[in-house]
């Protein structure tokens, strides 16, 4: 158990925790957002000027794409290194509308802060720095710190790579913790040790040089918009499997192991789907159980799609062209690059005659399989135990955090996925939230994996 | 031949005239706008004043929808009474990056105003303006006149069936012309003796009850976009034939004469499809020649299409919703009524599992064929003659207007569809345009047809 000096600092020290949390939820820090609204710079700002406040070493580096936060601190030379990894970079806050409260204006309601970025990742990485500074001011900690905070993570980190194997150096550590990720329910605490990869593409199908009258072209005109519904609905076949040539080659299953495990997790598919507003969990693969659809099973999703007249009421044009975003979920041994290619033969061996159609791909990450039996491992899953108090379970997660397979394949760590967030959140919706105990906890189980790496040393 | 003295003064009021279609077409009288925006009631009584100042007893009758403008002249009880329909209103001018001016503020150029309503319908409908004036300035007008000017024509008239019986005295008459359609070719003055009726649909899937996370629920949820893609590609099959049960029940051949009549037109696949910007006519149903598809065969388009995130960059989500605008255009027999039931019907039968649709339909207009051998068939053929100095074609149009049917079904009269267009006018398109020769021409054609069926009685 963590010494009781951290956890009466944390405890006491929680007010002001919430209000510094609050300020760096104010930042509207869109990865995807250029130019005038752009606040990723300032918010990274202030990030390197709380850090340097509790006594760090920390620089904003400007490249390619978003600036990113290092801080460092050593205690010793014989303590192990601690590398821990966050993202200041949210969604996009639309649909606005659905929002009860600004997403930019955070509000404490009912135990939970709402505002975007609240789980995903402000909050959780805050978690961190609360731990860090508690240690600090108790003068009880027990490992060398590097962080690393980057700003486009929900964009898929394009240039995350190449910063990352630049500054390898600067970034050598013993040990890696990313906590941007989900509890697998309310009270159990979860340690996630797989991850889907991801390819981002946009598709773009085009036609007429402009939009043309329905009416007069009807019948003669190659619609785009037809066009490139048909070339999205062939990418699935009717089982719900992706009919993309070569997609499930280095598909690797999931094991017995892993199967049972899975099936003793508390999981009621029917009260999920009720609380997505679905009648049920119908999307994917037929045959296959859900959580190994949504863990084990690589997928492609339509994000958005877009072409023509979409405003109220009607207009009777054949569009000049439609585009559609769409990510595909990666598993097992299956190559970003590979599947961005086969993607796009898939799609010029498919665009009919009379259109043109162009995919640009915007994000590829790995998918990501951790060792559960690593040290880092054990730190964690008995410092989330102590912490919240309940038997840590293991689990995969379906989404994509493109940092922990660079960490494993730059720096040679294995990185720890200790999530504080809980299934409700809305990571990614409107109404995102988080619950503050998760993080007062998270923060005693990152000063007590700190405790923990340090005692294996 | 016209007199003289109508061409004379016609001559001599160009500028005038150009001047007063100018003022005409700054309101931007767009008739799916609502609220403060909406343009159309100040356009309704620019008309009503403008026609008044003319001479004629003109009113702006308000009802469902936008207002109408009624107008009247009588001459002579022995005279006959000619019907002229046209509206004020516009399509929407977006996207509106692709117009070299603005829409609203006409722009006269290498002999064309450039703006939009310019040729769709405002420029049209005032060449007859043009012309009731010059007859009744030179004391010549041999007809009565009624006019009937609707502010719905581009959302599909949604009212204008119950204000036509309402006001079926009001506007009966013994002819009718309408001058809302284009010459088949610059040089081919062109008569339009049969119209494709309209159903315009959107068509609604919805998910979750929010955006979620594509990575957390893919594989999970069933995606409304993807579903809808599905849904829309599904309405066609490989040869382009519509799938829906039923839709082709009511289809009328084309006759033998009527194939020998198209094949004698001057038209140029490549020269259609170069101007268009597509590389060739790939649109609508294999084995159909271009025009039999443009004129004679039924077609099924998606006139937009939007759902999840849709600005630039990636957004890693499934989206709650996502929407279809779908527009079908008729032949024969076919029954609007019958094809929106039948298209539910499809849509019902085919939204899988884990995702809702709704099926609105916003416009409905029956298929026209008009006899080529009445009075003012006749009447019209030897006015386009005259005015624009060549032989008259007679030619189907793939749009829709639907005062046409009506006009045959709740007046009892067959219209003269007698466009002063040209086919690269751009109706429904950025930057429409309008020749001001084929007005000044389009105007001593309205005069001449006055005069030939005056003579006719």
């Amino acid at each position: 158990m963590l010494q009781g000096e951290v956890s009466s600092y944390l405890q006491a020290a929680r007010e002001k925790h919430l209000q510094k949390l609050l300020e760096l939820l104010r930042f509207p820090s869109i990865a995807n957002v250029q130019g005038e609204g752009d606040q990723c710079g300032p918010c990274a700002a202030w990030l390197a000027e709380y850090l340097s406040g509790l006594g760090l070493k920390a620089d904003v580096l400007a490249g390619e794409g978003k600036p990113t936060v290092i801080a460092s601190l050593e205690v010793s030379s014989d303590a192990p290194t601690l590398l821990i990894y966050g993202h200041y970079d949210v969604q996009p806050p639309d649909p606005l509308e659905l929002w009860d409260s600004a997403p930019f204006d955070p509000v404490v309601r009912d135990g939970c802060i709402f505002a975007r970025g609240a789980s995903d990742n402000k909050g959780q990485l805050f978690a961190h720095m609360m731990a860090i500074e508690a240690c600090l001011q108790t003068s009880s900690l027990p490992v060398n710190l590097k962080l690393l905070i980057e700003g486009e993570e929900e964009i898929g980190s394009p240039y995350l790579e190449g910063f990352m194997a630049a500054h390898a150096d600067r970034l050598a550590a013993d040990a890696a913790v990313i906590s941007d990720s989900s509890f697998f329910a309310e009270g159990v605490p979860s340690i996630t040790y797989a991850l889907r990869g991801l390819v981002y593409v946009e598709l773009t199908v085009t036609g007429p040089s402009r939009d043309v009258h329905s009416g007069q072209f009807g019948g003669l005109v190659r619609n785009p918009a037809n066009a490139l519904a048909a070339m999205v609905a062939s990418m699935h076949d009717a089982a719900g499997r992706v009919t993309i040539e070569g997609f499930y080659d280095d598909v690797v299953a999931e094991t017995d192991d892993e199967r049972r495990m899975w099936q003793s997790l508390p999981f009621e598919e029917e009260q999920l789907a009720a609380s997505l507003g679905v009648e049920a969990l119908t999307g994917g693969e037929d045959g296959c159980a859900a959580l190994v659809r949504r863990w084990a099973r690589p997928t492609l999703d339509c994000n958005g799609i877009v072409g023509g007249y979409t405003q109220a009421g009607s207009k009777t044009i054949i569009p000049a062209r439609a585009s559609a975003k769409i990510s595909m979920r990666l598993v097992g041994n299956q190559d970003p690059e590979k599947i961005a290619d086969a993607f796009k033969r898939f799609v010029a061996a498919r665009t009919p005659p009379g259109v043109r159609s162009e995919v640009t791909v915007s994000a590829k990450a790995r998918p990501v399989m951790l060792r559960r039996d690593s040290a880092a491992m054990r730190a964690a899953e008995a410092a989330m135990a102590d912490a919240f108090g309940a038997e840590v379970v293991f689990i995969r997660s379906g989404a994509s955090v493109p940092v922990t397979e660079l960490i494993q394949r730059l720096l040679g760590l294995d990185a720890v996925l200790m999530g504080f967030g809980l299934p409700g959140d809305g990571m990614h919706s409107p109404n995102e939230r988080v619950k503050l105990d998760q993080l007062w906890r998270g923060s005693i189980a990152s000063a007590a994996m700190m405790h923990n790496l340090g005692a294996q040393r």
